[in-house]
């Protein structure tokens, strides 16, 4: 008997030799059809393999990143397969899955594939995942794996076994494909029931440019069509609504090859929005005690050096300029600058905590081939503060925090999101991280257990903590259902003993500040260009650039259209009149296709009545109104920052 | 017979050989008594000195800038024959006037002179005076000059004599002594009647430290003992306002070591202040019909060739950063960047005038021996806005520009100001001027039109223009009479073509923009900075970080204290509760001390009654009153940002 612990602390006793897939069959039959893969005691595994005694076992769906990322893995071997039983002879690199799918890099001896090529590809891997083969894992001495395949003459694989000792050498087959991998995959090629191959790339082997350029074939695959064809409307949906698309029709923001690359100009409309949210978080932030800081730009190396981020964030810093023999740097972050502010007063525990904030604008240098439109640039401005506390009151501040986050979606109608608890990696200690073993086991435990007590969803990912401590990424999803990382919360134990910063205890003692970084509505590139897509360019009232278009039916009524224009602005309303000399029809298409929520058409009726003939974008008439009615109904709207958008 | 025109336009005739003061003598006696020097054909002379036929003449008194600096070069003279008299043998290098007042740079023979020293020089120099010697000036033969100062001893002048030619020289004699000078000088020593020699430093002679150290000795001088005792007055009263003083006390402003010299760190209080300043620059621009725009603070080395800030301003900006091969560069200024914010959309005659504003950041070189508090920084985050305009509208837009300066004027109580036209000057075109010697011309005629034809009070200076056009500094004059340069406002004929910016006129053509580049403002550093002396830290109502304090008695009323302070903050009042529990009489002298406008002071009385018991700083009690009448005036008084402060 073995004893197996489920994600519930429920204990089940198994017979020896019994699989995850055993314990899930013993749970229930439909359960068992959906099992892809197991975590088992935190490494993912074959769902097929004999469970060890004394185990925590979670079994891996379509619903777990690691189910997910399995299926792919093994969408990557049926498409090998596929291409083997097209192109007979074709070499295999690697097949890994990837954040949306997978690929596989392959030499096909010079034969070149396009789009039809890929169709037929798809149909085969269906064709094969009908047949419904198990992935077969054996394990095999080095000798057997090397002759292998130097009798199918794969120089590829060959030189992927040169790097790996006997005893750790796996095989896996699916039907006639047999691959050199070390796992895990889903039970059967049957679970893949559609499939989208998305797109060919010229790939150097092992990335460099020296070697031979391979072919890169990446796809998609799902557990039903339905899934599938979802994920396709959603591309296409997010295509119709690209942020630089929409950003450029709206005038929200530009780039100039003379400025630079990953430098956005803000136009007009642009920094109304800008305006706008630096409003809420003002707002926000004042009400929960934040206090607010101006900082240069620049600041002398010893700044960074004090700080830790040479050398270890200098890779993401641009480089310096020397003036009267010292080097300055352009900010990447803002810490080092509050640290200054808090240190440049005596500080008592009447303070404490102390919360610094400041919309920061940071340089930090990207390669320009990963630049992209407002979500990859290299001038952030920051929705930043830095709260300096005690460890008494960290559990506290820290839950203050994630419910400012909460309300912020509550705001930008943001549904589904998760915590990304990033830790450090032991072996990077001293490199990638302040060399503070203790420390960081003690503030992951700390964040860990706030996360756990107020019940917030997250996943915990190895090695990708910020340098001075762990922190939380928040991933967030649009209308339309993509992912992106937005936000950030980091714990800091290192900069505040870095920077010697004190304050005195209750107790009459000098005590050194935990410090939490905190950035709730991210940067505004990144969080404008979500919203770009969220809300499809068709803003909620509150935001909109331009909230109120005012169309006289004709030039008689301009007048009119005036005088309304001027109620509206001493309401702080932003409003205009269309005065060209066009036909209503085309007055009310040119401001339906540039997204302004409300359009109030006045002719002689309206005139003779005083009132306003409203129409809501996307939902046309709602009937006319008094002026001073209709003025009270929308400053409620823009006060309350009402979601509702026209879509 | 000769004719000389007068400012006013009038012209009179005098008799050949008459002076300037025989112009003065024949329109009063009185004015002759005041005059000082003489404007002839732009250029100051003494004036005893006989005028040309057909002149352009303007009376120099006191009142003019000219006239004040002749008086204090002439007091220099005095000093001298007062030293020369003390301490027989002293040699004398130069002695120049400057913006308060003059210095004379001697070699007192290793003689060490102390404050009372000076004491007895002021005594002997108005002992000199009252001997009301003339100013005689003698044009006299380089070798006749040779062996004066040959025979006196004097290296140093017959050093000055080297570098002049013969014909050019010219000597001043006032009682016993004689000068080497190219003048102007006053009429009599008797017009000097009241000095203070102000201090003494080491001056390297020609400013080379490998030379010997001469003593320098400062000083200023007045016609009236009574308008000493105000300038002395008025420095103490500065002290006492020093805005680095006050900033520190009031946690304005801070400076860093590790940060870098010039680049402040705003405190929590200084920020309040920053962002108040913005609210009234947004609020204000918004009326005004500009759109706000956010650009980066770093551009490509290439955008500062276009622009011609390289090599025009080259000396004023940042060292360069070198990324992926190209030089970027730190903004000094925000006008490339608006440009291409102007560049980035196709633009009709319906656009223009655009109007686009930024309270952006820039950054400037300035020698660090040249930096002084919040005077002279090199972060400058700057009230800027470029207004892009027909020559037909430039009239109306300067203007609207010139009433937005007079409504500024107006909140913060600057009485006196004036405005300041600097032209370019004919000899740099093609080095600190753009080579357009046409363009020059019109764009200054257009400027100095407008301030006539608007009654603007201005003075012209040479020389001291934008490198791309003529532009006004604003000069106004802080409540205890000290004079700063804050906002400026400039006319570009040059960057629009430069960037070739361009609009459709209703001609159906391309046309260029005039450009007028204006910052009423100026920076916060230098507003702020001013605004600390201006109101010695007493800040109106609407700008004061703390505006409220809430005392109560005792801890026993520390809960109604509590509710007070929700009402004003519900109500956007930024306020505080003391809750020490130290005696009343305490509580109001810190709170006093620390400038805040209003006091609560609340004991049985007042909670009984629900009142609360008003004090306003510097004017003491103000009686009780029921908290929503006291929130309804302290509200106006901050939405119409009533200037009344406590002094």
């Amino acid at each position: 008997m073995i004893h197996v612990t489920l994600p519930d602390g429920a204990v089940k006793e198994m017979a020896d030799g019994a699989s995850a897939m055993d314990v899930a069959k013993s749970i229930s039959e439909g359960l068992a059809r959906k099992v892809l893969a197991a975590k088992v005691d935190g490494e993912i595994r074959d769902a097929s393999r004999p469970l060890p005694d004394n185990t925590a076992l979670t079994l891996l769906t379509w619903q777990d990143a690691g189910g997910k990322s399995t299926f792919w893995h093994s969408s990557a071997h049926l498409m090998a397969e596929a291409v083997e039983a097209l192109y007979p002879g074709v070499k295999f690199w690697v097949g890994p899955a990837v954040d949306n799918g997978f690929y596989y890099d392959m030499d096909l001896g010079g034969r070149q594939i396009g789009e039809e090529d890929l169709r037929k590809l798809e149909a085969k891997m269906i064709e094969l995942a009908r047949k419904n083969s198990s992935y077969i894992r054996k394990e095999v001495p080095k000798a057997e794996a090397i002759q292998y395949f130097s009798d199918k003459g794969d120089e590829y694989k060959l030189d992927l076994l040169g790097g790996l000792k006997d005893g750790e050498i796996t095989f896996y087959t699916q039907g006639d494909f047999t691959d050199l991998c070390r796992g895990p995959h889903i039970p059967q090629t049957g679970l893949i029931k559609a499939v989208k191959l998305t797109n060919i790339a010229g790939a150097y082997w092992k990335g460099d440019e020296k070697n031979k350029m391979l072919t890169r074939v990446y796809g998609i695959a799902f557990p039903s069509q339905k899934e599938l064809d979802e994920y396709l409307a959603m591309l296409e949906e997010a295509k119709k609504r690209d942020h630089r698309k929409l950003g450029k029709e709206l005038g929200i923001f530009t780039f100039d090859d003379e400025v630079g690359p990953g430098l956005p100009l803000w136009m007009p409309n642009g920094t109304i929005i800008i305006e706008e949210l630096e409003r809420l978080a003002k707002e926000t932030e004042l009400k929960a005690g934040y206090k607010r800081v101006v900082t240069p730009h620049i600041a002398k190396e010893s700044l960074y050096i004090t700080s830790g981020h040479l050398p270890y964030y200098q890779d993401s810093m641009y480089p310096s300029m020397e003036l009267e023999g010292v080097k300055y740097y352009l900010k990447s972050m803002n810490c080092p600058h509050h640290h200054k502010i808090f240190a440049a007063e005596p500080r008592s525990y009447k303070d404490i905590p102390l919360r610094l904030a400041e919309y920061g604008t940071c340089y930090r240098y990207e390669q320009s081939g990963e630049l992209f439109g407002l979500m990859r640039v290299r001038c952030l401005h920051m929705n930043d503060a830095h709260i300096y506390c005690t460890r008494e009151q960290f559990n506290e501040e820290f839950k203050a925090v994630n419910d400012m986050y909460l309300k912020y979606f509550k705001i930008f109608g943001i549904e589904k999101y998760v915590m990304r608890l990033s830790l450090h990696n032991p072996e990077k200690l001293g490199q990638k991280y302040i060399n503070e073993p203790e420390l960081w086991k003690e503030t992951e435990t700390l964040v860990r257990d706030v996360l756990i007590k107020t019940n917030t969803p997250f996943v915990e990912v190895a090695d990708e903590a910020a340098f001075y401590g762990p922190k939380i990424d928040v991933q967030i999803w649009s209308t339309i259902g993509r992912e992106f990382t937005l936000a950030t919360n980091q714990v800091d134990f290192a900069q505040g003993r870095r920077f010697k910063l004190e304050f005195t205890n209750q107790h009459n003692q000098a005590e050194t500040p935990l410090i939490i970084h905190r950035a709730p509505l991210g940067t505004h590139e990144r969080f404008i260009g979500f919203l770009l897509e969220h809300y499809a360019g068709r803003f909620p009232l509150w935001l909109a650039p331009l909230q109120i278009k005012i169309l006289p039916i004709s030039d008689k009524f301009l007048d009119y259209a005036q005088t309304i224009l001027e109620s509206l602005k001493n309401a702080d309303i932003r409003a205009e009149v269309d005065d060209r000399s066009e036909k209503i029809g085309k007055k009310i298409r040119d401001t339906e296709l540039a997204k302004v929520p409300y359009m109030l058409v006045i002719g002689e009726k309206e005139q003779a009545e005083n009132k306003v003939s409203v129409r809501r974008h996307g939902k046309g008439d709602q009937g006319a109104k008094a002026l001073p009615e209709f003025i009270a109904e929308v400053s409620a709207e823009i006060k309350d920052r009402i979601a509702e958008t026209a879509s």
